[in-house]
């Protein structure tokens, strides 16, 4: 079977690279002709219907949500009876209604969100998560596992990327709080490495803490024994903030949680564990 | 020696208890009596002064930077020519003045940061950072050791507390992003703890992704490849956006961040690598 790759951006070479690497018929197709060009092993389409005339996934890493109709939508007709391994990053609704588009167009749909960057596709780091058609989840995990380690969520397509988008939250938060860090060091004139060597083992140690916060939100047990108290960490967060103020220190990484500490102690929860948080985070209100 | 504790919240009984477990002559007070009372195998002081009778090191572990002044303040003359260990949470300006007030009244002065909760103190996994008083972290390193694994950042009395407030600002920035994803994947009926058990190991790989970040700060070299632009990070933080309006969770713990990534964008940066941010949060224009 001949796998074809409509998109050819860092992720999609990566991923069209790896297929190549392992033997298998690859044609590419991309927007600007001069990707494609450079992409030794694979068969270059000059347009879509022509990098659809093999039979095998068809696997789309576009730049959004819209791109991916922009490309799919002339071509309905073509895609019919096939398989779209869409890896492009949307929203989980966004998935959901490709999906969607997917059955009226009598397309097979699988979404997948990839937890990578480009360089690790192929690699042992990699993983990408799917939801949709478990039959197409099935039919091409030998080609889904040569990119990097998969996991199936189920056939509501839009869970993949509600994980990603959840892990990817957690990443960006730590990142940003690392930088606010660096930047409070460097005050005090530090070097971000010198930071980095302790931030680094003591962040990693205290992912560790985040399963026991998960349990106490699952159990809804915020009044059990052994939790940082709300007003605890809402005296942390004051002592974070008078800090980076008297450095003169910008970016208040920190203020929508401490809003939020401060919004579940302002409800009576002051003694309740910090895992709390959580009850405000999940409303709107 | 004698070892004098100030203090005995739940952090400086599990300071005072770690050392009397040793063997160690220790004498403990606290505002209200009633808590010092239940300490076995210690010698209880009805007050400041008569805490202070003793040899050794005086340990301070108080509510705030007040209530070391409210307790040390009227017993100056009798802490002259003393060590005082203070390991109150305190801002790096607030230890310095503590140092300068020390030095002002012959005191030996030794800032202290503990990176552990109580349950951790005397225990393999406490970290407890000092700077000030060089002479002071030699005479006691035996009690200090006793507590958790320390490490001695140098005679600026600041330094301690600015390392512990930029470890826990990463480590806050991550609790809130974790709890946020869970509201996301609760949203769609996943508990926290399947959460959990894939968020956990993919922050703890990404913390080595931190190091990177740092030589990247330390180098200005925003421009260097193999990095994922500002665009790159914008393009993702307005998909979490997207997804967690869609989905009617609160709380958006990535707002400060992602505008500051704006802010880069908008002077021209959108090019260059996410570590630029580091240049936004460290100035407070």
């Amino acid at each position: 079977m001949s796998t074809t790759f409509l998109g050819l951006g860092a992720m999609g070479r990566a991923l069209a690279a790896t297929t190549t690497a392992a033997g298998e018929p690859v044609t590419v197709w991309n927007r600007s002709a001069g990707r494609a060009g450079r992409m030794a092993g694979t068969t270059v389409a000059g347009s879509v219907p022509e990098a659809l005339a093999g039979d095998g996934a068809i696997v789309v890493c576009l730049f959004d949500h819209a791109s991916v109709h922009e490309v799919l939508d002339p071509v309905a007709g073509a895609v019919r009876g096939r398989t779209v391994v869409n890896l492009t990053t949307t929203t989980p609704a966004e998935s959901r209604e490709l999906a969607g588009w997917a059955a009226t167009h009598g397309v097979t749909y699988l979404d997948g969100a990839i937890m990578a960057v480009p360089e690790m596709i192929g690699g042992p780091g990699a993983q990408i998560f799917y939801s949709g058609s478990a039959e197409a989840y099935g039919t091409h995990r030998a080609l889904l596992e040569r990119w990097g380690a998969s996991t199936f969520f189920g056939t509501d397509a839009g869970l993949a990327s509600v994980y990603d988008l959840a892990m990817l939250t957690g990443m960006y938060a730590m990142i940003g709080g690392f930088l606010q860090g660096a930047a409070m060091l460097a005050a005090e004139g530090v070097q971000a490495s010198a930071f980095a060597a302790r931030q680094v083992p003591f962040l990693a140690a205290m992912t560790g803490q985040l399963a026991g916060y998960a349990a106490t939100v699952d159990d809804r047990d915020y009044e059990g024994p052994g939790q940082q108290s709300l007003r605890f960490t809402d005296t942390a967060l004051a002592a974070l903030r008078r800090a980076t103020a008297e450095q003169g220190v910008g970016g208040d990484v920190l203020a929508p949680v401490a809003g939020h500490v401060r919004r579940q102690i302002d409800a009576g929860f002051g003694d309740h564990g910090t895992a709390r948080l959580f009850e405000s985070l999940r409303s709107t209100r």
